[in-house]
C-alpha cells in the first residue's frame, strides 16, 4: 500500500513531482495485506501529542485552497480537526492542487505532525491543535456533488434563514449523510443508551428479557390497524404489540420479563408522533396483590433512565441542544402519580369540557401536561385508573367502580409514551370482556387458554422507544429519533 | 382479604370447621386492597429459616392426600418445598380434604413453620427443610385435566420407556406449561445471558446498538423466500436480515454497530434448524486495512460468551443436561481459523468427493465438524475465505484469487451460526455484482447509493440466537430455544 501513489489519479504531463509517494487515491481496500499502521482517533489528538507524526482516518469534512496552502478539516464522528498543508520541500504545487480538489465527505488516510494552533480553532471540536500534512491519501471518493451539505444539515433551525437548512424529506432519502451530524451521531447514542438503561435497571430488579413473534395468526388487539402478511398458502399478521406473548411467559412462571423489538400499526396516522413501525420496550410482572407494585416498578425504570442520561450523556445532550433548542428536563423521584378523574377535574377547572369517561385528546393530553408541569415542575408524570371503556379488552376493571380500570398512562412533556394495566389473569372474566369488545374469540382461543392453568395476577405496559427520546429531547418529530423511519407514506430507503 | 374465607369454595353443609378462616379460594386479585404481606420465595427457604413461620406463594406441584394428612410440593420457577398438612387443633378435616382437591398447577399462598427435614428431601430442591401449613388459599384455580403434566415434560428424554413423555407438538400447543420445566426456565434464561453477554462484549469494546426496520421496500437479499406484506396501497418484504441497514449506519459514521432483532425467512424448510421467524444478533464494523481485524472482533466475542455463560450459568446448564444430556463443550482461546480449501482437503482425505467450488451440504458440515473437533479439540471453529460463487452479491472478493471471497462462517458442533463477510463499499463494484447475481439494480438503488458518498471498508455477521443455543446445550432442535417458535407449519400459539 506504501507504492499507493503509483496508482494515484495524479495530473498526467505535469512537471516532475517531489511528493509523488506522498498523495494519491488508494487502491480499494481489499485486505490485500495487513497494516499494523496505527491510526489515532480525531477525538484523541491533544496537546499532549504536540509534535508527534501520527496517522489519522477521518472524513474531509470541509477544504479551502488559498495559494500555496490548503486547509482542510478532518471529521470522525463528533470530532474535527484542522489541518494545513503547505508546499515545501517535500510537498509539491501538485500535491496542493490534489488535496485541494478531493471533494467532501471522502474518506482520507493523512500523516501529520501535531502543532500547537496559534490561537484556539473555534470551528473544531479540536481547538489547541492542528495537524501539518505530510501525506494524505483518498480511502474512499465520495462523488463531487453531494445531495445535501452536512453544514447546511448542522444548522441550527431556528437560526438564520438567509443560510441553506436541509429539509426533513431530504435528510430522510439521503439518511447515511445526515447520519453524520453531530445531532444524529448523539441521538443515535442516546437511543442505544436508553435501550441499555432500560435492560440494565430492569436485570438488576430479577427480569429476564425474552424474544416474542412479530408474525402472529390473528390481530392481537382486535379490530383494524394490522398488516397482513401472505404466509405460504395462508394469511399471518404483524404484531401490534408483544402483549399476548410477554403475558404468556407470565404463565409460564417467568416472574418478570422485558423484551425489546419491532412491533407494527397500519393506521393511516400522518403526524408528528406516528410510526407503522417501532421500537416497543415491553415490560410484563406478577405482582404479590396490588398493581402499583407495576406502577412504580415502571416509574421508578424511568427515574434510572433519566439520571442516567444525565450522568452518562451529558455532552450529547449539549451536542443536540445546539441545534435543537430546548426547555431542561424535569422530573420528581419518586415520579408524580394522579388519576384520571383529578386530570378531568383540572382540566374542567382551566376551560375544557369533557365527560368523565371520555378518552383524552392530543390536545387536551399537552395541555394538561402544560398544568402538570406548572404545578408541579414535572415533564414526566404517570396518569392512573382511566375509565374501562377506553382500555383495551385484557384490562383489569377497578374492583371499587366498573366505570374505571386498574389502568395507566405516562407521559413526557405532556405527550403520552407509555400505556399499560393490570391484565386480567382469568380465563372466564377475560372471556367476558372480550365479547364485550366484540374480539373474535376462536382467534385468541390460546391466548385465552392460557389462563386455564394457575396464572399470577400480573401487570405491564410498553414504552415507545422513539417517542420517549423525541419528547425527552425536544426534537418534536418521530423520524428523528427513527434511524430508518417507516410512516404510510414512507418504506425507503 | 384475611375474610377470604367467606368467599371460599369449601363444601358446604358439612359439620362445624375449626379451620374456616384457614384456607379457601380467594377473590380474584383485582387490587382492591394494599397488603404488605412479605412474600418468602421458595428458594430461599433455607435451614436459617427454621422455626419461624413465613407466607410463601408457589404452583402446587404435587399432592398427596394420605389420610388425615396432605404432602404437597410447592413450586415456584427452579424451585420445590415439600409441605405437610395434618389435621390438628387449628386444621380440620375439611381443610386437608379441601387442599387435597387443589388441582395442580393452581397457585397458593400458604402460611406455614419451617421446619428441619427429618431426612434429606431428594425429590425437592429444598432438600433439608420443609414447611408445616397452617394456611392454604388458592390465588388462582388451574383447571382438572392439565392437557400435559409437568413432571412428564421434565423428564429425560432418553429415560424409561414404560413412563410418559411428552412429545414437541403437545409442549409447544401448550407452551405456557411447558416453559414452567426446569429446563425450559433455564433455557429462556440462558438465552437471555447470551444477549448480555453479546451486548456488554460489545459495548466494551465501542459498539453503539442499532434499530433497523423490518418493513422494506424490496426482498434484501433478491430473490424468493421473503414474506409479502400489504402495506397500504402498495406492498412491502419482511427483511432477510438487517443486512443493507447496518451497513448503512456504517456508511453514516457509526464506526461499529450491533443490532437485536426478527428476521423473516420464507424457506419451506421443515428441519431441525430452520425457523421462518428467528432472533439475529447482527454485527457490522468499519476496519482500517484487512478484515481479520473483523473476523477476531466475532471470535472472540465468541469467546467472552462462552466463558460468560460457564461461569454466570453453571446451575442452568446442570439442570438442562439432566434432561438433555449432552457432550461439555469445548473451545480454543484464541478460536481456530481454518480456510475453506484446506477444509476441503480435509474432506476429500476423509472420503468426501467434492469441487473447490463446491458449498457445503450440512451433512459434509456436520462431518467436517467431526473431523475439527477430533483433529483440534474444538466445537467452535471459523471457516474463512469461501469459494466467491456461493456467497451473496455484496460479498468483497479475494484479491488475490477471484474465485474466493473475504468471507467466512462460523460453526459451532459442525453447524453454522454465523455467515459474515468483508463488504462491498464501492458503489461500482457492488453493481457489477448485484448485476451479475441478477439483482433488480433499481430495487436496491438507495442501498447502492449509500456508498457513492465515502464509506470505510467494513464487515461484519449475522449470528441465528436460537441456532448458538441448540448447538451450545445440544439440545437438537432449533424449536426448544424458541419461546413461541415460527415454521412453515407453525404460527400458533
Amino acid at each position: 500500500m506504501a507504492t499507493a501513489a503509483g496508482d494515484s489519479k495524479q495530473n498526467p504531463g505535469s512537471e516532475e513531482d517531489c511528493a509523488v509517494n506522498n498523495y494519491g487515491t488508494l487502491p480499494l481496500i481489499q485486505s490485500k495485506e495487513k497494516n499494523d499502521r496505527h491510526l489515532v482517533s480525531v477525538r484523541d489528538i491533544t496537546e499532549a501529542l504536540a509534535k508527534q507524526i501520527i496517522w489519522v482516518r477521518g472524513r474531509l469534512h470541509t477544504s479551502r485552497g488559498k495559494g500555496k496552502q490548503c486547509f482542510l478539516v478532518i471529521r470522525h464522528q463528533f470530532a474535527t480537526i484542522q489541518a494545513i498543508l503547505a508546499v515545501s520541500e517535500n510537498i509539491s504545487k501538485q500535491m496542493v492542487k490534489f488535496v485541494a480538489s478531493i471533494p467532501k465527505e471522502s474518506i482520507i488516510d493523512v500523516e501529520g505532525e501535531v502543532s500547537l494552533a496559534p490561537s484556539p480553532i473555534e470551528s473544531c471540536s479540536q481547538k489547541t491543535v492542528e495537524l501539518q500534512l505530510k501525506k494524505v491519501f483518498v480511502v474512499s471518493t465520495a462523488e463531487q456533488r453531494l445531495p445535501l451539505q452536512i453544514e447546511d444539515a448542522m444548522r441550527p433551525e431556528e437560526s438564520d434563514e438567509s443560510m441553506a437548512h436541509v429539509n426533513q424529506d431530504t435528510r430522510l432519502e439521503n439518511r447515511v449523510i445526515d447520519l453524520r451530524t453531530p445531532s444524529s451521531q448523539a441521538i443515535y447514542r442516546i437511543e442505544a443508551g436508553v435501550c441499555k438503561l432500560f435492560r440494565d435497571t430492569l436485570d438488576e430488579k430479577g427480569f429476564v428479557e425474552i424474544h416474542t413473534p412479530k408474525i402472529i395468526p390473528a390481530p392481537s388487539e382486535g379490530g383494524a390497524n394490522v398488516f397482513q402478511v401472505t404466509y405460504f398458502k395462508t394469511n399471518a399478521y404483524l404484531a401490534q404489540s408483544p402483549q399476548l406473548y410477554k403475558q404468556m411467559a407470565i404463565c409460564g412462571d417467568f416472574g418478570k420479563v422485558y423484551t425489546i423489538g419491532a412491533v407494527f400499526r397500519a393506521e393511516d396516522s400522518n403526524t408528528h408522533r406516528h410510526l407503522t413501525e417501532f421500537v416497543g420496550l415491553d415490560i410484563e410482572m406478577a405482582f404479590n396483590y396490588h398493581y402499583h407494585e407495576v406502577l412504580f416498578t415502571i416509574g421508578d425504570l424511568f427515574t434510572q433512565i433519566f439520571k442516567g442520561l444525565e450522568q452518562r450523556f451529558a455532552s450529547e445532550i449539549e451536542t443536540i441542544r445546539k441545534q435543537f433548542p430546548c426547555e431542561p428536563f424535569e422530573y420528581l423521584d419518586p415520579p408524580l402519580r394522579l388519576e384520571y378523574k383529578d386530570a378531568v377535574v383540572i382540566l374542567r377547572e382551566n376551560g375544557i369540557e369533557m365527560g368523565d369517561e371520555d378518552d383524552l385528546t392530543t390536545t387536551n393530553e399537552k395541555f394538561l401536561g402544560k398544568l402538570v408541569k406548572a404545578k408541579y415542575h414535572t415533564d414526566f408524570y404517570m396518569l392512573d385508573k382511566y375509565p374501562l371503556s377506553v382500555r383495551p379488552f385484557y384490562t383489569m376493571p377497578d374492583p371499587d367502580n366498573p366505570k374505571y380500570s386498574n389502568s395507566y398512562d405516562m407521559f413526557i412533556r405532556g405527550e403520552e409514551i407509555l400505556s399499560g394495566a393490570q391484565r386480567i389473569h382469568e380465563a372466564q372474566l377475560l372471556t367476558e370482556r372480550a365479547k364485550h369488545h366484540k374480539i373474535n374469540l376462536e382467534q385468541i382461543k390460546s391466548y385465552i387458554d392460557s389462563f386455564r392453568y394457575g396464572c399470577p395476577p400480573h401487570g405491564g405496559g410498553g414504552i415507545g422507544l422513539e417517542r420517549v427520546l423525541m419528547l425527552y429531547l425536544g426534537l418534536g418529530n418521530v423520524r428523528k429519533t427513527s434511524m430508518f423511519p417507516r410512516d404510510p407514506k414512507r418504506i425507503t430507503p
